[in-house]
């Protein structure tokens, strides 16, 4: 009886349900929520949007225990799974080993590391993306799935091989060898202005593992022809941050502008709606 | 030569140069950056937007310890001061002077400290708002003022007399006593339509102490008329939050519905907005 | 194949399997190892030693959210149950029901709730130790109960009759009215410097659910007696914080006073004896 | 009039005074206390122990964020300053100007990092012990050094060239490099079970910037002689750990060997040496 959601199923099982696995980045419990409430399948807890929050690069300077605790307050607030970006897996394999015992144990049921070098830049950023050694990245999916204690833990390997310049038949290469080391799902990160990248990775990839794609740069790409073309999830990594900037930009600059806040009154949420995103009348059961 | 912002003012310092301090609500150093770069000189940490950024009420269940590092962390993205929002002082005097310590030790200049009994409930929710008994409340005061270390450091009294049914009458005698335990301002919270009750208070203070004012349910108070009542500081509490919570639905709704992102191309902000918001530029300067 | 433990047994089942359960108390997951190592059956996560390692008072300064993040530290680190000092559940019923929802995600399996007013003093403190009204008390007792998620969690009552000069009989009423709102188990205090008040509690209790001593102020009771005497788990509560204080304050002090620690190197831990509490070996095995 | 302390000296300051300064090893604020009641000039936040004190590998399991934690409640119960033990910055040199800017933010006025590889492993253990190379470890050393606000800032650069093998000769190479970089001291770190190999360094380093040694396998190395082989500071960094577990064992052991702790009555502290600890006469002051 619980004010807070009892249980969720696992990425596992959600994505076996689905044709199609559609997925929301968020930040917050807040973000999270929303994102369920329109219908996502899952949330991603971002690295990008979560380092934003704080107004800081997405570089691997937020520890992981910052970004498990961003992650599993939004899990607490969720009925669906969380993914949880999990960058370089934050160190070495050992790293790994403590990463996926602790986000595990936080209820958290799906990660993703990717196979850059610690510590990471954001994949949009002008900056050096050299790769990992494809067997030491291996090496660590084996380890997280290794360590994982329930069945139902699920990882992402992700490359950064067409990030890094180096093309699709890396990627399809990495892909293979991540695969072969246990890696539940592969994620293929492009930022290239068109989905051609990503469709010359699935035309070659045979349905090996799952596919998960994130259309940053490519939005144009309708969820219904990324599954036609074997994409198992799609994420809209980082779409609500960005639409938080422009409306906190836009509501707190008339505020100021006007000397008032009346002309906002019926384009924000009332009070009320914030009072049904916290739960307050389940909580409020609870007082005396 | 740190990325982050140097120093900043106190907020008395700014209070001592504006004649009417704008102060925005946040909830992250993301909301608090924004409100800065519109042009507020202060960013309000709401328990309100804090606990719902958690999807939590805003009832006392978060604890100090994580009200406090929201504060810092908005903190140290600011050149403008925070004032943080500390509801009832989280206990009892001894409570009170543990959290001035840490706040304090956390960069953090200004704290508001109600006068209702711990644990608190949201002054806009359907609940108990008793209040706790006067001098109770004054000893609360004069522990906050005596705990500081630094002469800047500034403390507001809160008073919910109003809130809780007691008139301007009520207010306006805690208020005095308040004043008397050394309270470096007030700050007088209604939940009427109109301003009313805020003016009706105002006539009557004579300008004692400088009075703070949070119109979320008479948004149309102009800042100009606010000032020239009386008032030396509006905050609007939580109008980013559901500006948020708006665009959060909007955007991740439409995606949803329409299966890709590429028509909210235009109207969110880019990525590169997020990078400049999280400073990359001058962060990339320390790679080697 | 985790280096951390992979499970442990509920204390609801470790009660059930031991005449008498033995716990010792933990501030941090290295004394919740050692007291595993030594015998003991379940370790108390102390508010009274987690607050000392602060050097801050026991006095509900530090936030649940601490508290948590230590019990949940130790647990980690432990295959027997911790048993977490939870105060007076940190405010009223509906910060009970967030408690009981926080500890039972973070793996706590029982708890241990006080009828003291927030925010509490030490029960060994010269103090005021006024009692919340006893039905306020079972309320959150039911609170706790009906908000539990496992039926496995386990809520311990504790009175503090005896500790606020109430007496036995006080004792005898409350436990009462906490047995009918549904507590597993009821801990019964006393700072006597005998275990009389216990014994007389005991006598006339009638084992209606098992009782929970800590015998700080009458440490000569052998544990069979107490177990004869009905007492089903005993808590040496804060012994290891205070023999660390001995030991550091010895240690240091002579390598201070000697200039050189070389006399130490025989009575102290070797470094490989750390490394095993680190479990160092099992995480080499997840290197390269 | 807080009642935890309102000032200590930098770390600079105190080098400045003392001939030699004396540093004890702590991971939590008890431990830093006792260490300045026995008449340390510092404390250690020591990496080794805190992690040993979570049962977890000194192996940058333990984030940025969770060290330091530890550092700054160390440093809020001190009249001394902590010297934080910082690994090896915790990533690249982008991480480092974070880390400054934090650790500073916390009031640390003393960083000490390393020239491992992140992430790196206890240089006692049996493991890869390879070196960054020395230009990019000059640049985290320049980083730091251009990163800090105040110019009381102080950043010891620890080589570890004797501990991985590589001898005297690279540790003065290094070392040079380090001090032309910018680094405050110099902190050369040898597993030897003779301090010859520091004394070796000592004799060619010739007083060029201040040395600090970790005298753990050379342990009848006296301060005096130290001193006069021209040394400026010494850690004595994890002998309270290693006494903490021995009498922990012991303690606990014997409770649950006798089934009572009444034998430990006279050699353990009283609560009210706890109490004296928590500084709670000076906290009681602040209740009504």
């Amino acid at each position: 009886m619980s004010p807070t959601p009892h249980s969720y199923p696992s990425f596992r099982s959600v994505l076996a349900e689905h044709p199609l696995v559609r997925i929301a980045g968020a930040h917050s419990a807040l973000g999270g929520v929303i994102a369920e409430q329109v219908g996502f399948q899952a949330v991603w807890a971002s690295s990008f949007e979560i380092s934003a929050a704080r107004c800081l690069p997405d570089a691997s300077l937020l520890s992981m225990s910052e970004y498990l605790d961003a992650a599993a307050h939004i899990q607490k607030a969720l009925s669906v799974p969380v993914v949880a970006d999990c960058d370089t897996g934050f160190g070495n394999s050992m790293n790994v080993a403590y990463m996926v015992a602790e986000y595990e144990q936080a209820g958290i049921t799906a990660v993703c590391m990717e196979d850059k070098i610690f510590p990471k830049m954001n994949s949009f950023a002008a900056a050096d993306h050299s790769l990992l050694d494809v067997n030491a990245f291996a090496h660590k999916i084996e380890t997280a799935k290794k360590s994982q204690r329930s069945e139902d833990f699920f990882v992402i390997a992700r490359t950064e091989a067409m990030i890094s310049g180096l093309g699709v038949d890396e990627a399809l290469k990495r892909c293979a060898v991540y695969a072969d080391a246990g890696a539940d799902a592969v994620l293929v990160h492009s930022k290239q202005a068109t989905k051609d990248e990503v469709l010359s990775f699935l035309d070659q990839w045979n349905d090996r593992l799952p596919v998960v794609v994130v259309p940053t740069t490519y939005p144009d790409w309708h969820a219904d022809e990324a599954r036609a073309a074997g994409v198992s999830a799609v994420i809209y990594a980082n779409q609500g941050l960005r639409a938080t900037i422009t409306s906190l930009r836009s509501a707190l600059g008339s505020i100021y502008e006007t000397g008032h806040s009346a002309h906002l009154e019926d384009s924000i949420a009332g009070v009320k709606d914030v009072f049904a995103l916290q739960r307050l009348d389940q909580w409020q059961e609870f007082t005396a």
